[in-house]
């Protein structure tokens, strides 16, 4: 594993990390075809359990599997692949080193009637299958989140200890914000920032439009310019830390090619680190999504 | 213990979990008179909690002395007996090594005013009393759902730790629930694919029926075939990673025996790997119980 | 100490237990008049606790102190002694080896605004105290019973891993049961069953009446003759893994003699195993009490 | 330190205790001008938590210091003192070995939202302050009765298992309980006796009316005497193990001197141990606080 | 690093600390512009946390970059500076000896559905760190002061064992206060007083007004006088064990510099020991902060 001076810097960052956190940040910086760029492009697979098997595989049967996503991830060249614990559990032997993996530690689903999430995995469960790091999802604004950060920064600790990074998917949510509110720029930021301030080392936020949506923060915004995506990510860059944290950006619901590309455009020249993308790869027949990442591949390193 | 390629080629499947765990798996499979064939028929008894001791063994008196099951489940050539403490506690000494034993760590009860469980045992208790698994039930679907996952877990990663297989009961059940909903085809599946991302090794379920309960998911079913029992379990069996983990299906009420016949032919044709099955035995005379169990097996074994 | 046929009989029933347990159940059913005949009669005192100093002890003041009910139970040769923390830790040492002791671990009071008890000592307490046993008191049917199940598991782990045994009070009550419900025949056989699935090697339960309260549980009862104390006790002891339990029977409020000496008899002609009676004689004058210990002593020991 | 015979005798009651509580509750028998009596002053200063600081010190200035408590203490020849963490950090060293300390573990506030105590300190405080005991305050029949218990059973067996004695103080409160209850006969003698069944060593309770507040209790009052303070208090020396716990009376709010001698000759002339009086004496001029402690140890030594 | 006269004598308040805490103490005490006078000025920077990036940085958006701030700090000459887990992450290395940092342990946010906190980080995490302290915010009248409390006692027990600082912000607010209560000179006082006995080593509170909100203590008050700022704060410091707590004063919102300045003085009349100045100092340039800041400084050292 060639670790480039662009990493080194990047590393540099993470000063309050031990090198054990700082080795495992390297290897999902310098694993495939945009190792050593800086960019990233992550398959995240837990659809699973957010909206079952059917909803999430049905469109391409193959990925009932798991050895099908690790599969697509390590041929597709991504950084990393993250999925829930028994996804990890059937196929960590099989493709043990071929690819960095993150263990999603918690979950929700469609059946639940509350709108937590379930700690459904752990440190010594990411350390037995080889991992990376770990991944935890929080919800802002939520009646759970103070509960959340609270687990997540148990698990921080844990994982720090032992030298794996944490993943931090922030996804504001809850009474006090509607729909536009939870991809709103004001909001995104904020939810970079407090998953910064958690201790993240990679930060995976939604992209943020160029509604504001806290009436406290209204006047703050007002000389700050959203008019384009790029210039959106460029703001939730400096909300983390002056762009000195890996933020990626979630691909959301299906979409069209053009939609996607356009999108990955607008994060790579805001000065995001790239993409985490799920529903978008594995519901596409395999050939299909390898093109497809293919091309946001080189969108992040070549430019176009 | 002699393991057949068969049931090497299943431990395969197992492969985030140690030698322990994958022994204790293999005891399961390679006991009884279905040893070797990768299928399971599993006696459970923990109706006295859940029901009741007169509900439960006033039918088939000689049931009230937990030595019963025992010998039932040995004589029966199963593979497995799974209880709760108490019921282990009285029998573990005198059948040592004779069945493979699951503890079945947490219990409701019919008295009880809430739809939740107590959790009742531990892996502590299960290696004391030389069990192979430790068995856990989740209502996914109940404001109950992710306390439960939560103990689960902990429970699952201490047993993985010491070398105990976990057998979980996936039982949807909640206020988003109606009673046809609890065993939907799509929600046996979703249960499934839970239980499985969940770390679960050994996945009971209910016998799906035709219906699909979420609305949200009904598009996904448009061209899923559950026109007939042996479909719905081929469908219940990819939504357990493509067929890479051991599910069994409950018995539920007591039937007639053509009923339970039908119901394992179903199980059998849909790829399902056996059936975990109380009442139907231990309330019937022991003879009577015996014989339904050798028509069972066979029909597993050697279809008919 | 002598260990009887008898005894030793009764403790191969708790073939999950190490040795540690079971000499301190071999203590308790070989001290006493009633050494070595398989029946136990018990004395209990959490009466200042549950009801107040003065409603326990004012009919005989002597009873304030501590050392008074140690005095009792080794002068009128009963099996064990039964009480909370403060209470043995006021006798302990004077009375050390004399008569083997159970550390009351959970409580109520008359003043408490729920329904729940406190736990208010444990296994590290029951052992400095040179205790026997733990006892616990779950209310099963109340909105507590799961907590106080799970509290009972843990106590009990701990206990018998450092071979202490474990005395559980089943008290069903709660908001799905009426008055006459508590002592229904149904639910006094559920919490024997209940109480030993939970592990509890010795069980205390109220004598039944002839109700049957839970609907679901009538139709199991059409066949089960409750017509008298000892046919209920004789479903009691069955419910408890047929007999092979030992449970011990309350006296409940004070009442007249004929009235204890008449369900002593229905108690031990169902096969009950004893008595566990506390303000029937605690609140006697010593010399009146001595001598209604001595005949419920004799009636289970000579029959009449 | 001399240990009288009286002493000794009063130490062979807590025959539960190790030689480390023993020893630490002879140092608070042992210290003053009641050494060796069997009687005790002890000094208090939680108000400044209770009630804020002005409302305690403004009265008399110079008891906002911390150190001023601590000298009062000594010059006035007390047994013991008891405060909250801070007030002994504030003097732990200055005033080390000078007099037992208390270290009082739970606190409420006048700002609080609700009739809970937060636990403040802990054991290991008490340890590295060199204190003699722990101290901590039960509301029975409030709502956080239950939770309360449970943590001073937490904490009395991590304190017995160091060697430090335990002071509770026993206050009931809650819905079930009108003012007038809080300090009636029946209840005074039932805080007593919860708190010796709790494990506590020195219990501390209110001067009793000759109120009977709860009805069920009435009928054993009938012929219970508490007609004056000295037979009221007898009643809940009674009620506390037959006089054989050290219990103190408080002083509650500030009264004239009189008064407050009239109760310490009630106090003494129904058995109990001494007083615990705060209020009375710092905020009080030193002279004067000096003055009347003075007269009551001379009233608890002498009689008068 | 020279400990002045002054400084020794302040580190002897804190006698119930171990030389660990001591030289933290002394760490914060003997660095920048005012080293061993006794005063401190402190820069926190949650107001990312507390009220989302935009609001905090866009005035000035330098102070995106969490070396900003340490930057900030360390020209300014100020004794320490306090902020979340994740901006001394980010700072920790490349700043490491020259400023003390205290880490704040827990956050709340502008998004957040309850008026709680969240525990973010923790004592292992300022270790690894190189703080010097650890912070913690409680909110005494909510609903939540308790639990606050609580944690705060088990950070500040854990702190204190490995030699690390306490840093209590005490904001009183909640049902029992309206907005003008939380800055009343008794409410102040008491925040002061609670967090002393707490334990805390330094002690923040807002600049109290004349107003007295709590009635039960408006008698107490009607011999203090609070006509002037300076005098509150002297009653405030006098409610901090008689001025042995170092006590810093809150900038609050951000005000004109006149105003600022003034408050200083009144602080500094008073006898506190400093200020704790966020907005005030990072949302403006940073050489009008520096000028701002040396201002500060030099009415602390020198007056007027």
């Amino acid at each position: 594993m060639r670790v480039t001076q662009k990493v080194k810097k990047m590393l540099d960052w993470y000063e309050g990390e031990n090198p054990g956190v700082k080795a495992n940040l390297a290897r999902i910086l310098c694993t495939g075809k945009l190792a050593g760029t800086g960019k990233v492009v992550i398959l995240p697979v837990d659809q699973g359990f957010e909206h079952g098997p059917a909803r999430s595989f049905a469109p391409n049967p193959a990925a009932y599997d798991p050895h099908y996503h690790y599969q697509l991830a390590i041929e597709a060249g991504l950084n990393a692949y993250a999925a829930p614990l028994g996804m990890l559990e059937q196929g960590a032997d099989t493709f043990a080193g071929q690819i960095p993996t993150i263990l999603k530690c918690n979950s929700s689903n469609s059946l639940a009637s509350s709108k937590d999430q379930a700690v459904t995995a752990g440190v010594q469960d990411a350390l037995r299958l080889g991992c990376s790091a770990i991944g935890f999802t929080i919800y802002p604004a939520s009646e759970y989140a103070f509960d959340q950060m609270e687990e997540l920064r148990e698990l921080t600790l844990e994982a720090k200890s032992v030298g794996l990074a944490t993943v931090v998917w922030s996804y504001p949510r809850g009474p006090n914000l509607d729909k536009a509110g939870e991809t709103a720029l004001d909001i995104c930021a904020y939810a970079a920032q407090m998953a910064a301030l958690l201790g993240a080392n990679i930060i995976k936020v939604k992209p943020p439009t160029a509604v504001i949506s806290l009436d406290a923060a209204k006047k703050s915004y007002a000389n700050i310019d959203g008019s384009t995506l790029a210039k959106r990510v460029a703001h939730v860059m400096q909300a983390s830390f002056a762009g000195k944290r890996i933020v990626v950006f979630s691909g959301g619901e299906a979409k069209d090619l053009d939609g996607i590309y356009e999108e990955v455009r607008g994060i790579r020249d805001g000065g995001g680190n790239g993409s985490i993308i799920g529903r978008n790869t594995f519901q596409r027949p395999k050939e299909q999504a390898l093109e497809m990442l293919d091309k946001i591949i080189s969108l992040y390193k070549n430019g176009d």
